[in-house]
C-alpha cells in the first residue's frame, strides 16, 4: 500500500506548497489519525485545473479502447487495495469492513461498466447524413456527427459512499469514460481513503500510458470555490446536500462563462403501501422497511424517509408493528460529527412540530444516532411543508396516513422531486393503482414495486437522478451507464475529408459502429 | 386562411382578456399592419402554462405514432398556408417571398423529420437489464429505462426565421416530438405569422385529436419573464441575442425549483483561410464569401463575422478582392427598425475603434443596412477585446491577418464559443492544417470544409449549437433530430409486472425498437 501523505495531486505529482494543514478524524472516536492533509493553495486550486484542461487535448483523442484499458487498470488496482486499506476507510467512516469491501468491488465494477460502455462505441453517438448532390431545389452537402467530452470535470465526493460516489467513483468514472479529466475535491470525512485511492488512480495512468494531470486530487476546506470558478472547469459532478448542491450550482451559474452542474442533493424516497400488501404481509413489510431505513444508519441517498399508506386497521397494525420494530433497533455511529449533529437537529426539529407525533425512538444522546419514526399529518404534506419534504440524513423516517385515493393523489402531487418512489403491493394492487404511476413518473427518477430504494445497482439500465431538488438536472444520472451522457457534446463535420474525419465517422467505419447512415441504423461501410 | 385575431391561445380557446394591445409593422415601411395583438394578462399567461401543464399528462403518454401523426398533420397545414399569408410574412420581415416559400417547406420539412424519429423510436432510449436470481454475493433485480418528456416548455421564437425557428419552429417540434406541449412567445416582429401559423397549429392539433392545452401562445411585451417564472414549464428554448438569453438562463437559474433553459445565442462563424485555396481561388472565395456575409441582410445565427488569414501576398490580393465585391454590395432592409439600430450601432463602434480599419460599406443612412467590411488588428482577438467577440447581427464582417501558424493558434485558443468554424483550404492545406481541427473541436458546434455556414441544413447530423456564448448549454442542438434530446429525461422501473410497463420496454418489444438489453442491442422480443 502507498504512504498517506496527504500532498494534492497535480498533473502527475504530488505537491503540499500551503502551510494550512488538515486532519482526518477516527469516526468512531472522534481522534485524529496520524496523517496530515495539505490544504491546496489558490495556485495549487490552478495549476490542478490547468493540468486536467491541459491532458484533456490528447486523453479526449486517444481511442475508446485506450480509455478503457486505463478504467480497466484502475478497476484492478481498486480490486487491489487490501485489509490494510479497509481498515483505514472503516476507521475514517465507522462503517463495517464487509461494506466496504462489497463498496470496493462495486467501485471497480463500475470502472469495468464504462470500459465495456467505452469498447461498446454507441456513448460516440455516430450520424451520418451523406451529401445528395442531385437534390432538389438544394443539394445537401455530407454532414457527420458524434460526441467528444466537454472538458475537465471537477468532482465532489460524497461523505456516504467514501468509494463508490467519491474518487475514483461514478462521476469520475463517467468522466473519464468520456474523455473529461477529472479534478477531485477530497471529502474531509475520509482524505486517507481518497490519497489511496488516487495512489491507485495514478497507478493505473502510468501503467497504461495516460497523460499526466488525467486525474488531479486537492484537499482542504473552501477550496471548492476556486475550483468550480476555474475557467478550465467545463462541467461539475457534485454528490451531498442541497445547500451545498445549491451553491455550487449558483456559482457555476454566474461564471463568465457558465457550466452545467449535476448536483444528486435530496431525496425523502416516499415508500407507498397499497391496501391488499398491508392486509397479506404488513408485518413483513414493517421488518423490512425498518431495517431498510435503518440500513448503514439511514445514510444513503435512498433512504426511505417517507411512508404512505391509506388509513386501515390494516395500516393501524402496520403503524404498530414498525412501531415496535424501530424502537427495536439499535444506535449507529455516523460517518461524522458533523452528520450526527445535522441528524440530532433535523430529530429535534420533528419533535417539536406540532403536526407531527413521536412514535419511536430513544432521546438523542452520545456519539450514535438513535434510529426515530415518526408519525405526520398528511395537512403538512399539503401544505408543503418545508420540514417534511426535506431529508433528515440518518435512520429516521415519517408515515402519513392519507383518508382516501384522492388524498393520496393530493399527497403525492404536493411532493417535490425524488430520486425513487416504492410501491407495495399485491398484484391486484398494481392493477388498482396504475394511476399512480404517471404521477409518480413525473416526480422521481426510478419506481420500485416489491423491494427497498436503498439498493442502486450499477448498470445500464439504472436511473439515479430525478427532478429537483433531487438532482439539479433531472436529465442526467449519477449510476449507471447513461451517467456518461452527462460530460459529452456533439460536434458536426460537414464536407469533410474521409482520411482526416474522426475514426468513429469514416466510411470504413473502423470502430465497427451501430451509426444512424441517412436514418437507418447500420453497422455497414459506406461504399 | 384563417382570420388573424390576435387573441391568446389559450388550452384550445383564444382568449383577449387584457386592454393593452399591440401593433404589427411593415417592416419595409414601418407603417402598422391592420391587426391589433393582446398582450396576455398574468392571468392568461399563468392560463397558458396550466393548460400546457394539463396536456402534459395526456399528450406525453400518446404512443410515438400517434405523436407522429400529429407532426405530420402540422406539417400539412404548414405546407398549405398559400401566397396570402407568404405576403403577410413578407410584410411583416421584409424578406422575399421565395425564402419564405423556402422557409415554409423548412418548417413543414422539420415536423416531418421529428415524426420520423418518432416512427424509429431509439429517442425513447430503452434499455433492460434483466433480473439475476442467483447472482453472487447478491442478486441483481429487474431494472427498465427509458426516456419520457420534461414537461410543458416554453418557447421563444427567432426574429429572423418567421417560420423554421418560432411557432412551429424547431424548437416547438422537438418538444412535441418528446411528448412536451408548448407555450410560445410571439415574436413582437411577426406577431400576425404566429397567429396564423398558431391556428395551423391548432387545427392540426383538432384533425389528430391532440389533448387541448398541447400548443398555447402568448402576445406582448414582457410576458416571457412570467412565463419563465411559472412552476408548470419545465424547460425553455430560445433563439436570440446573448443579452436576452443570459436573462433568461438568470431567471430560470433563480427559480424555487432551477430548470434547463437551451439559448441559442452569439456566434461570430470564423472562416480561415488556409494558403493553397487562396493561392488556387482567392478570387472565388472572395465572392462566395461576400455573397454569404450579405445573404438574407447578413441576418443569419451562421453568419460569418470573423475572417482569418496567414499573412501573404496571396491574402492582401483577396482582401483587395473582398473589399471590391463588398462595396458593391446593395444595402439590404433588416427585419425590423429595432435590428437596423442595433446594426447601426454595432457599425459605429467598429468604425470608431482604434485597432479597427474600416475597408468598405457606404455611411450607414436611411432604411436599409449597408454592408460593411473591416479590418483588425489580431491584438484585438489575442487580447480578447469584447468588440470583436460580440456578433453584429447584419451584413457586415471583419478579416484578420495573423503573422504565422502560431499566431493563427493563439487567435483561435482566444475565440470564445461558436455555432460554427469554416476551414477553406485544398486537400494539402487540409493535411498540413489538421493540428487546427483539435482546437476548432472545443470551440464549436460545427466544423465546415469549403463551404459557408449560412445553410444549416435540418437532418439527423446536424449540430447548431457550441460552447458558451454560442449556446447556453453546448450539450444540445436547436436544429436536427438530436434536438429532442433537451426535452427528455431517463425514468426506471425496478421489479415492475410486464403487463404494467410503458410498451417500449415490455418482454414483447411491441414497437420494435432496438433495445439495449443486458449490456448488448437487440430487437428481438424477451423470452
Amino acid at each position: 500500500m502507498s504512504t498517506v501523505t496527504g500532498h494534492n495531486f497535480i498533473g502527475g505529482r504530488r505537491s503540499a506548497a500551503g502551510t494550512t494543514t488538515l486532519e482526518s478524524l477516527d469516526a468512531s472516536t472522534g481522534q485524529a489519525l496520524p496523517y496530515r492533509f495539505y490544504q491546496a493553495t489558490p495556485e495549487e486550486v490552478n495549476d490542478a485545473a490547468n493540468a486536467a484542461d491541459q491532458a484533456f487535448v490528447a486523453f479526449r483523442q486517444l481511442s475508446p479502447e485506450r480509455r478503457a484499458e486505463f478504467l480497466d487498470a484502475v478497476a484492478d488496482e481498486i480490486d487491489q487495495l487490501g485489509d490494510d486499506f479497509v481498515a483505514i476507510v472503516c476507521a475514517e467512516t465507522a462503517l463495517p469492513a464487509g461494506r466496504i469491501q462489497g463498496e470496493r468491488g462495486r467501485t471497480s465494477g463500475q470502472m469495468r461498466l464504462f470500459a465495456k460502455v467505452l469498447r461498446r462505441g454507441d456513448f460516440l453517438g455516430a450520424r451520418i447524413d451523406l451529401a445528395l448532390p442531385d437534390r432538389k431545389p438544394l443539394p445537401r452537402v455530407d454532414l457527420r456527427q458524434y460526441r467528444i467530452g466537454v472538458g475537465a470535470v471537477a468532482v465532489f465526493g460524497a461523505s456516504n459512499f467514501p468509494l463508490a460516489f467519491s474518487t475514483a467513483g461514478g462521476d469520475t468514472a463517467a468522466a473519464f469514460a468520456a474523455g473529461c479529466p477529472v479534478v477531485f475535491k477530497a471529502h474531509s470525512g475520509h482524505m486517507a481513503t481518497a490519497d489511496l485511492v488516487g495512489c491507485a488512480i495514478i497507478r493505473a495512468a502510468e501503467k497504461t500510458g495516460m497523460p499526466q494531470g488525467v486525474f488531479n486530487m486537492i484537499f482542504g476546506a473552501g477550496v471548492g470555490e476556486a475550483l468550480v470558478k476555474h475557467p478550465a472547469i467545463q462541467a461539475v459532478g457534485f454528490t451531498g446536500s442541497l445547500n451545498g448542491g445549491n451553491a455550487l450550482s449558483k456559482m457555476a451559474a454566474e461564471r463568465e462563462q457558465p457550466i452545467p452542474v449535476f448536483a444528486e442533493m435530496s431525496s425523502i424516497n416516499p415508500v407507498i403501501l397499497l391496501p391488499q400488501a398491508l392486509a397479506a404481509r404488513g408485518t413483513q413489510v414493517a421488518s423490512e422497511l425498518a431495517a431498510s431505513v435503518t440500513m448503514g444508519a439511514g445514510q444513503f441517498c435512498t433512504n426511505p424517509g417517507l411512508v404512505i399508506g391509506l388509513r386501515s386497521p390494516e395500516l393501524t397494525g402496520f403503524i404498530e408493528q414498525l412501531t415496535q420494530n424501530m424502537a427495536a433497533q439499535a444506535p449507529q455511529t455516523l460517518l461524522n460529527a458533523g452528520g450526527l449533529r445535522s441528524y440530532a437537529k433535523g430529530v429535534e426539529h420533528l419533535i417539536n412540530h406540532a403536526g407531527i407525533t413521536h412514535l419511536a425512538g430513544h432521546a438523542q444522546a452520545g456519539q450514535q444516532a438513535q434510529p426515530q419514526l415518526f408519525k405526520a399529518d398528511v395537512s403538512l404534506l399539503l401544505n408543503k411543508d418545508p420540514l417534511l419534504q426535506e431529508e433528515v440524513f440518518g435512520p429516521a423516517t415519517i408515515v402519513i396516513e392519507v383518508d382516501d385515493e384522492a388524498q393520496l393523489k393530493a399527497a403525492l402531487l404536493a411532493l417535490r422531486g425524488q430520486l425513487t418512489a416504492t410501491l407495495i403491493g399485491e398484484p391486484a394492487d398494481l392493477e388498482q393503482y396504475q394511476w399512480l404511476v404517471p404521477i409518480l413518473e413525473q416526480k422521481v427518477g426510478r419506481i420500485l414495486v416489491n423491494g427497498y430504494p436503498t439498493g442502486v445497482e450499477v448498470c445500464d439500465a439504472m436511473v439515479h437522478g430525478g427532478p429537483y431538488p433531487a438532482t439539479s438536472d433531472a436529465r442526467g444520472t449519477s449510476v449507471g451507464s447513461l451517467a456518461i451522457d452527462r460530460f459529452l457534446r456533439p460536434v458536426c463535420y460537414q464536407n469533410y475529408p474521409d482520411a482526416l474525419l474522426p475514426p468513429a465517422l469514416q466510411n470504413s467505419n473502423p470502430l465497427g459502429l451501430q451509426r444512424l447512415v441517412n436514418g437507418e441504423w447500420s453497422a455497414n461501410a459506406i461504399a
